[in-house]
């Protein structure tokens, strides 16, 4: 080891952020003069960020600083914004030197002032805000605004012309960099990444998503983990931890860390510079092998580590506290403004030492600063990636109608809808083969789904072991992202349909709660979007649950939670869509529908088990274009108002529901009864609330005001009567039901008597509904005979352990035969 | 670097999991015997494991293995429990060579074939569940059961004796783990982490728990990463990376990795004997150190990586695909024994060569392989740790109506309640040094919790700065556990409860659906424990959120969702409890009625500002008692029917409420308005579906089944429905106002009145709904007038930037007099 060597080990070690810059690549590629204007610069920008958090009026402070100027109420956050700015600043010299197509990710919370500050400089905010125009009186206006009533957030919103990251909750900045790089070869995402957003979970393990990131196909991310050192009021665990082991955690998530460290302004603008550029070589160096060899690999891509103080190039104390470097500096910094003179005019003269008279003397920074900046869609700002709308392309769809599944007679045929889809998207897969992504978490082929793998083979840049090739169905190059972390297929799925593209992830239901938080986010994202004029719809993320609640007996209460439609459905009605196909042609037709769309958090949940089949694929698309509609052929009431209505919602419950039709039919075969099937969730509640409701005059048409309904559903039965609680009659007839917590290891068939969504306790149901003197003493001859099959056929599943529920031949149409009892009969002897 | 090292060093490159062991520590601990008994006692667990999943009759293979000894449903999963068998038993030795208090962890998905093995080969289960007896018929009771309805699960569930970690939802092991050992100091918990677990979030950063765990009042947890080498259906990253970067990865988490790989058994016993011994020692060595000198420290703590086989034991291959080492053997490993007669026979030979005949020869192992097994509460099984209800002790509490905040006339007083109760908490943790913790996000000051740290400051472990000692709050032995992840957060905790301590999670409101999916599993696994005998009841998981919705307007869109609530709410009525008091004395006497409850979820949700206070000590006793009660001191019916109910659940809600009910008075003086608050939730649902419900004539007489009633709710108003969709009369007269989603930054009063939850909305709403025969004209006047105050309030909101909602003088008793609006002017001016 030299004596160099040595002595840049040494200070290397030090984990403080302050001191001349000490970093892994050296040199000075700035010239003295670039450093004067980087300094000034980077001084603009700080001002503007300031600016934000305090001023009214008097925006150069071209008067003494009074308290009228202030905003009345302080918000804001300061701390990440001028290491964030730092970075951001520096990598626009390598847009313009390389010309590169780049995106900017915000990931520290509150980060808003240091990308708007870059997007005012830039002249984007101006263009598209033009209010907020370069000079005084806009500068005013841009700087009032900010976490201002009626005005923009202090997160990188919808409003932030050049985000596709708001940054609100914490965990994503990194799985959304890599799917908006995804199929996007020439990208690159700048993300930074806070220490305080890198404690959590998402984000720990999105750091592996390089194992899936093609260098040929893909663009890439240069992260770089913001070394802030401070959450709101705690330190960070990867500023405390010793250099070696940081250096060793990203070594061994797979990347080579370069360090940029200080707090000495002039030698950070020279090791920064150095070592964007270097990263950025290396990028370029790692994608050239790649491609030209034709060979994709895994390298060591690069990630910057930058140590700097928070709040940096604020006062250090502030009285007896420490204010920069400190977590005093997270939010405003200096609060007392109003009301302790003594700090107004420190702030006034914190706010002058970034030289606003000298730097925007004409209401503007001038043109040998602007020309730091890169020009028209190579600003990061302006880079249509994150408005990715305005890239978005329809799918080329093949017809859906084509892998009808045969339905002569409805619920004769037996087929799984899950595997027949999987054909469609397939196609779909092939037809767009770099826009269309399938995500899912170690799933899919457990969904049912692994005939995509003919389209698309799963990513994995990992090692390979010889029997991968005996049935792994893995490819360097993949249409199918498998990690066994919802978070990071979720966010990955955003980021790629956040910059213009589409996809799909699918998931056990019971699981899917893990993302509850990630699709609030996003609905929130979607639902801000619609109010930005420039904002152009992005396709839908699209959400496919299976492995449902009715088949989860085996793996027990664990895996029981159809809720996620509860979170869902609390959204605002622009954005969310729930669709529970009965059948597999609906299936079909849901998933044509959805694909279609944008702008929407699409729903889809259906059982990837064989089922019994009901429409032909005429009258599932006109049963999923009206979303909700009567069954004849499941129906007895044709001439005239029904004894009672037998509804469903969801596919298993649906076949129940069939089946206690029949049921009843053996019994009373006059009764006069209506089948009613609901595909589309939000078609139950009023028309007012949400663009899918029916009026009430149409629920009236399909549910009557005043028969008894039972309503056999997929989910938590409480979802319905939230929906459907002011539809006339419901009070009084509406009966829903659906799955309640009650933990066992169960059959199906026990499963669904538990909750009373066996065909049995349906039918029961009716008898008890329905007019008592349309049945007389048949109804109570009725329910004895329909509880005694019921606890004949508990007592049979419990035996054998197998449920007549899962044999092919229990079905409705064949149940009048008894066969269903002769295949259980088999299976005892 | 000599000969040996080096051969050691390529070994140790290969990430096959196959060859003769290579492990980082050398050593041969084990004589001959004893390897050959360890071969025996494998060869037993491996047996039961199969037999779980295959057998129902025959248990000992005594006849030849026919079709109809088979399990009808062949369930469960064979591939990760080898590993894990392997390491229980090898950490069996050392519990008996240094008499260690221990417990397992395992981690793995479906892991209970190991864990159940182990339970039924110490003779706990046998203990626990007598039918299961050490012989031939409880063996195949032991066998049957186990998948089969009205059985066990295939995870780690409450049913299994030493279990406190279900590990139905993968991610949270080490996270439960380091909970369980905190304040444990003499605990080991061994934790098998599988490799596909691994993959998660929540388990990803939980690594880091090592920066919050004190050598000296902590136990220790010895992690073993478990690289089985797939998932479901794909190969797992951890597995398929570099051996450097894998060890970096865990140098970087702060750990000592040591590894053991390979596939051959004699060897591997070799190296797993001497490694985990190494461990232990290591572990054993740190503690002393630390409590010998007094001083707490960081050590680089022992993590084992055990790479083997998926499968391990079985069948390399069958007919030409891969089972052994691939994903194939993840679940039930030959799966057509029942249709493949030749399958079948392989199945019996290999059942067979783990030579059942010999092992269980008496129908159970026999007193020399016995001998392995620690005894009473040394074995895992059996320690009363993994009951931890068995440990709880309740929390010595003080008074808390010794907080009182003082209220001599409702809503004169202004308090922040939040910091009042923390001086509560504070005590709560002086009295309980040992046995309560408090957990937060980062939010702990931020929600004005500051107050505790008087009695126990932040735990943490990384490095110390010279700022920390100005205001950092910061030391090694601490109470309050602060990381920014919820989900470590709420790991930690629920290990800390498991174990029989007490806690308390408290978060930002908007965040908490971050972990609705671990809250959802810990009510499964609390429901579930009330049907296990033997399971005593643990102390509840407490939930305090706070920076909630209707504050939230300055941190935007993103910041805003109450919906915990909706998901709580679907969970088993036996263990979920939610309270919303009203003011600073109701939330006191609902955090000491939580702390002081055991095995449910309480979620408590109160604001953190200053607010009006309305009721004193011994009435928010009796209120908080009853749940919900008429507020006379706020109603004008006393004599008689009201015209109209104006109801509220939630502090801000209320307070509108009550604003409301002032400017209704202020027109209408002889109105008859009843002021009903619910403090308790579950109080709107039937007694029927929650213990904590209102029968319908309390319901009646509270709200009575043919007034209007204007519901105030914290939360999305559809919930209200939810549970009171059934009352009398509620489908015409309940009128909820709570939160929907509708995006922007606004003031606080603007975010009420977009969602009509404001005094204004509120009222003008109450006199649409008050018999119009009662107002006459005077309705139509006071509704214009009304109207133009809330425009009034909104414009000069906006103008200022600053809500009169927030200012304290814009308060209730007050409004009359105009005083709100004075204080606006001022700032104005």
């Amino acid at each position: 080891m030299s004596d160099s060597q040595q002595e840049s080990q040494q200070e290397l070690e030090s984990i403080s952020p302050y001191g001349p810059a000490r970093s892994t690549v050296k040199g000075e590629p700035l010239s003295k003069e670039e450093i004067e204007k980087y300094n000034d610069f980077f001084k603009a920008s700080l001002y503007l960020s300031l600016g934000m958090i305090y001023l009214r009026q008097n925006p150069l402070l071209k008067d003494q600083l009074q308290k009228e100027h202030l905003k009345a109420r302080l918000l804001g956050h300061f701390g990440s914004a001028p290491g964030q700015i730092f970075a951001y600043m520096h990598f626009n010299r390598l847009i313009t030197k390389y010309d590169l197509d780049a995106i900017f990710i915000s990931g520290p919370g509150h980060g808003a002032p240091a990308v708007l500050s870059q997007a005012y400089l830039e002249g984007t905010y101006s263009e598209v805000y033009p209010e907020c125009s370069e000079d005084e009186e806009g500068l005013q206006k841009f700087f009032k605004q900010f976490s201002f009533p009626g005005g923009i957030g202090s997160h990188a919103t919808p409003e932030t012309p050049g985000s596709l990251h708001e940054g609100g909750e914490l965990g994503y900045s990194v799985s959304h960099a890599f799917g908006a790089v995804f199929d996007h070869p020439n990208l690159i995402a700048v993300t930074i990444v806070g220490d305080g957003e890198a404690e959590t979970g998402p984000l720990a393990t999105s750091w592996h998503s390089t194992k899936f990131l093609n260098p040929i196909t893909d663009g890439a991310v240069l992260p770089i983990l913001h070394l802030n050192g401070y959450k709101i009021n705690n330190p960070t665990i990867l500023a405390r931890i010793s250099h070696k082991e940081l250096e060793s955690l990203f070594l061994g998530y797979g990347y080579q860390p370069y360090f940029v460290e200080g707090d000495d302004v002039d030698t950070m603008h020279q090791a920064m510079a150095a070592t964007l550029e270097h990263c950025v070589l290396e990028i370029r160096k790692f994608q050239k092998q790649a491609r030209e060899s034709g060979k994709a690999f895994r390298p060591m891509w690069p990630v910057i580590i930058l140590r700097s103080p928070k709040g940096w190039t604020g006062p250090r104390k502030i009285d007896d506290k420490y204010l920069e470097g400190y977590w005093r500096a997270h939010q405003v910094p200096i609060t007392d403004v109003a009301t302790n003179p003594e700090h107004l005019r420190l702030l006034e003269s914190w706010m002058k030492s970034y030289e606003p008279d000298r730097l925007f003397a004409n209401g503007k920074i001038g043109p040998e600063l602007k020309a730091l900046c890169p020009t028209g869609i190579r600003r990061m700002s302006a880079n249509p990636v994150a408005n990715g709308g305005v890239l978005r392309k329809p799918l080329k769809m093949p017809d859906f109608r084509k892998y009808a599944l045969s339905v002569d007679k409805p619920a004769v045929t037996m087929a799984a809808s899950m595997p027949n889809m999987a054909l469609f998207l397939r196609d779909v897969m092939e037809y767009n083969p770099t826009t269309f992504r399938l995500f899912g978490p170690d799933e899919t082929e457990s969904n049912k789904l692994a005939n995509v793998y003919q389209a698309g083979k799963k990513v994995w840049m990992g090692e390979y072991f010889p029997e991968d090739s005996n049935g792994g169905n893995l490819a360097t190059e993949g249409r199918v992202m498998e990690i066994l972390s919802e978070h990071t297929c979720e966010g990955w799925l955003e980021g790629y349909i956040l910059s213009g593209r589409h996809g799909l992830l699918n998931s056990y239901e019971p699981f899917i709660h893990v993302i509850d938080s990630m699709v609030n986010q996003h609905c929130k994202w979607l639902e801000k979007s619609l109010e930005v004029e420039w904002r152009n719809k992005i396709p839908s993320l699209n959400i496919l649950l299976t492995a449902v609640v009715w088949r989860q007996d085996h793996n027990g209460f664990t895996h029981q939670d159809p809720g996620f439609l509860d979170v869902v459905a609390n959204k605002s009605p622009e954005v969310v869509r729930i669709y529970l196909p009965p059948d597999g042609n609906c299936l079909l037709s849901c998933m044509d529908h959805v694909l279609r769309s944008s702008n929407y958090v699409n729903v889809v949940v259906a059982d990837k088990q064989e089922h019994l089949q009901f429409l032909s694929m005429e009258e599932a698309v006109i049963h999923c274009t009206k979303g909700i509609s009567v069954w004849p052929q499941f129906s007895t009431d044709r001439d005239g108002e029904p004894d009672i209505v037998m509804a469903s919602c969801g596919d298993i419950s649906t076949h129940e529901s069939l089946a206690a039709i029949d049921l009843l039919l053996q019994f009373f075969p006059d009764l006069k009864i209506r089948c009613v099937n609901c595909v589309d969730l939000f078609k139950l509640i009023s028309h007012v609330d949400h663009p899918h409701g029916l009026t009430d005059q149409e629920w009236t048409a399909l549910f009557t005001d005043n028969k008894p309904i039972i309503f056999n559903f997929h989910s938590y039965p409480w979802l319905v009567h939230r929906l459907a609680y002011k539809r006339p009659g419901a009070a009084a007839n509406l009966h829903v039901r659906g799955y309640k917590e009650k933990g066992n290891i169960d059959t199906p068939l026990e499963l669904a008597i538990r909750n009373q969504t066996d065909r049995f306790s349906l039918a029961m149901d009716a008898i008890d509904r329905i007019d008592k003197a349309r049945l007389g003493n048949r109804g109570t001859h009725a329910r004895e005979e329909l509880k005694s099959r019921q606890i004949r056929a508990r007592n049979e599943a419990f035996e054998v352990g197998v449920d007549p529920v899962e044999l092919k031949e229990w079905v409705w149409p064949y149940e009048r035969e008894g066969l269903w009892k002769k295949e259980v009969r088999r299976l005892l002897n």
